[in-house]
This record gives structure tokens, sequence and C-alpha cells, in this order.
């Protein structure tokens, strides 16, 4: 079956709205998800931005959040912005590579993003993510330990890693098996039109 | 009749995605165009940027040539990048600023745009833009001419000043009647509906 690389952060607004649908136009196309989590922040770095280029750019930032109401009103998702932006992913991101590897980080990254976004909750601590993986019939204190192991931490490094060799700057990114990058979520059906075009 | 305001510089290359279609989307919805040059490197200076950040982020500007090939192609338009990125657009927006007025700027920044990037030819001097505006049947000595008096200088400083006051801080954008703000090509049927829905 034909596949997708969807690379996303919880720090990046818009991998809110790609996340939420990518199943489902992936699907309706006969090709496969493959959920990758990376940090932008070392990516980020080195192009020389501390912080949120939203926050950096304010004309950039404010035209973000009413293009991310407008089209989560257009996709039918609850959107509410979190009082901090953006918070830190870290560990969000090291327990969905764990989710990966375990069969629920689809879920896990779904829940997480609409605590996020659709309820404007926190979602930087063990405190934040505890009652998410809970609700998923996870056992929270064990994933969490888990997730912030050695290899749980590498696990991240290395999916940034792989991000940076996929020329990935931004998220959400989506990869074809053929080598193509797509950027933003106004680019999930291009990529799904691609990789099912270019399959075999 | 509502109405969608285009901006654009000739420094932009989306903006020739933007430029070859508006006027086809558009009046599908029976919304019509307002065509407004401006200059982004003001803008660009004033976020720190004295280059393209196309040109100052590798991967986001190895990105936007593939991306570029790929959807020109899409949409049927023949992509030839120039040898030179970005090129100095001033000249073409003043001309461009002066066929707004005159009734022949939406054609000339066809031509402009397909001169660019749809045949990789130079458009920053008068020696570059004088066939495109001649194959028009415009005389362009006094195109020239005006276009670079006081009073041509003076209407492309307005129009960037206008695009600031609207938010504007990348091209193509799209603003609508009710202050609506909508950055990309890729929005651009977006803004469409919108003008459409929110008219009168």
């Amino acid at each position: 079956m034909t596949q997708i690389t969807f690379w996303y952060d919880f720090a990046s607004t818009y991998s809110y709205l790609a996340a939420m649908r990518v199943e489902d136009v992936a699907s309706k196309s006969g090709v496969e998800v493959n959920w990758q989590p990376f940090l932008l922040g070392p990516i980020f770095v080195a192009q020389g931005w501390t912080d949120s280029p939203f926050n950096i750019y304010e004309a950039k930032g404010k035209y973000m959040w009413r293009d991310m109401a407008r089209l989560a009103e257009d996709q039918g998702l609850p959107f509410k912005r979190p009082e901090a932006f953006p918070q830190n992913s870290l560990l969000a991101c090291r327990v969905a590579c764990l989710g990966r590897d375990q069969g629920w980080g689809a879920d896990f990254t779904r829940a997480t993003y609409a605590a996020q976004f659709g309820q404007g909750r926190t979602i930087a601590t063990s405190e934040d993510l505890a009652p998410v993986l809970d609700d998923l019939g996870l056992n929270s204190a064990d994933v969490l330990a888990q997730a912030t192991s050695p290899d749980g931490k590498l696990a991240l490094r290395h999916s940034t890693d792989a991000a940076i060799a996929a020329g990935v700057f931004g998220a959400p990114s989506f990869t074809t098996p053929d080598g193509e990058l797509f950027w933003g979520s106004d680019r999930l059906e291009q990529a799904v039109t691609w990789a099912a075009a270019h399959s075999g």
C-alpha cells in the first residue's frame, strides 16, 4: 500500500488541521499514513529563530490566528487559542514517538491537538498529558516513564534527524516514497494525490 | 459587484500562479478583481530580511522552486526559473501602477509574469520591459517616462502603504471589502468564496 509520511510537531498550529483529517483524505485514495512526530525547535534555531516565526513576525502571527480560526470553522473543528504560544512540545513529541512504535500514536496525537487547539489547554507537562493518556486507556505513569527514558529521548532525536534529512523545514509536512516534499495542511490533498499517482 | 483586492509584487514567484488564474476564479463567483501592485522589499526589510526569505532559508528556497514547478504544471503553465532571483521589481511595479490607473494593468501584469517565470526572462530594466509594453500595443517610451515620473513613483509608494495598512506581509495576498486577509495563491478560492458570501 502506498504511504505518505506526515511530519508534525505539537507546537505547530496548522498541524492540528492536518492531523484531524489526514487519515480521511489518505484512505479515500487508498494511501496509508505514516505518523512522524519531530521537533521543529532545532530546525528553527538553525534558521536563526529562537521563537516561533509567528511571534517574531507580528503581521504574520496576527494573520495565522485569524487564518486558523477560519480554516478550523471550514473543517468543523473547535478552535481555541491557548494562552501561551508556542507551548513546549518536547514531552508530547516524545510520547507520540512511543505511541507510533506501540500503535496508539495517531490517537494520542489527535487527542493532544484537540486538547491544545480545540480546548486551549496546556500540553507541556506530565500533569497535562496524563489525563489525555488515561482517557485513551493507557497507563500514563508507565508511558511517561518510557517516553522520557534514554531510548524514548533517542527515538525523537532520530525522528528529527530524519525530518531534516527529508528536507523538512516546517510543519505539517508530507513526504512521499519517491522523495517529494509538501509543506502545509493545505498541501495534504496534493501530497496524497501525488503518492497515489506515483506508487509502485 | 463584490470585489477582492489582489496584492502582488513581481519579485514573488507564487504571485505568477495567482495572476494567471485570479480573473477566472473570481468571475465564476461573480467577484471583480482589483489588481494592486506593491513592493515587498520595504515590508521584508521591516522584518529584518535584506534578501528573499527563499534565499535566506535554504531548505525553504529549495522547496519553493520544486513546489512552483509542480503547481505550474498542475495549472498548465510554462515554468522556467530565471537565472537571478529575486529580480529588482521596482520598475515593473511602477509600470503596473500606471497600468492599473489606465486600464491595462492586468494585461501588463500577466505578460510580465509570463516573461519572467514562464520564459525565465529578466524584467528589471526599461530594456526588459519595453518589448512587453510594445507587444501590448502601448507606447513603451511614453509609459516608462510616466511610470518613473514623480507621480508614477508616488503611486507605488501609496500602494505599498495601503498594503501595509491592510496587514499584508507577503505576496500574493487577497483582501475583501469586510477586511479579511488571505495569503498565498492557494488561498485564492477561499478569498473569492468569502467575498461572494459576505457581499452587501
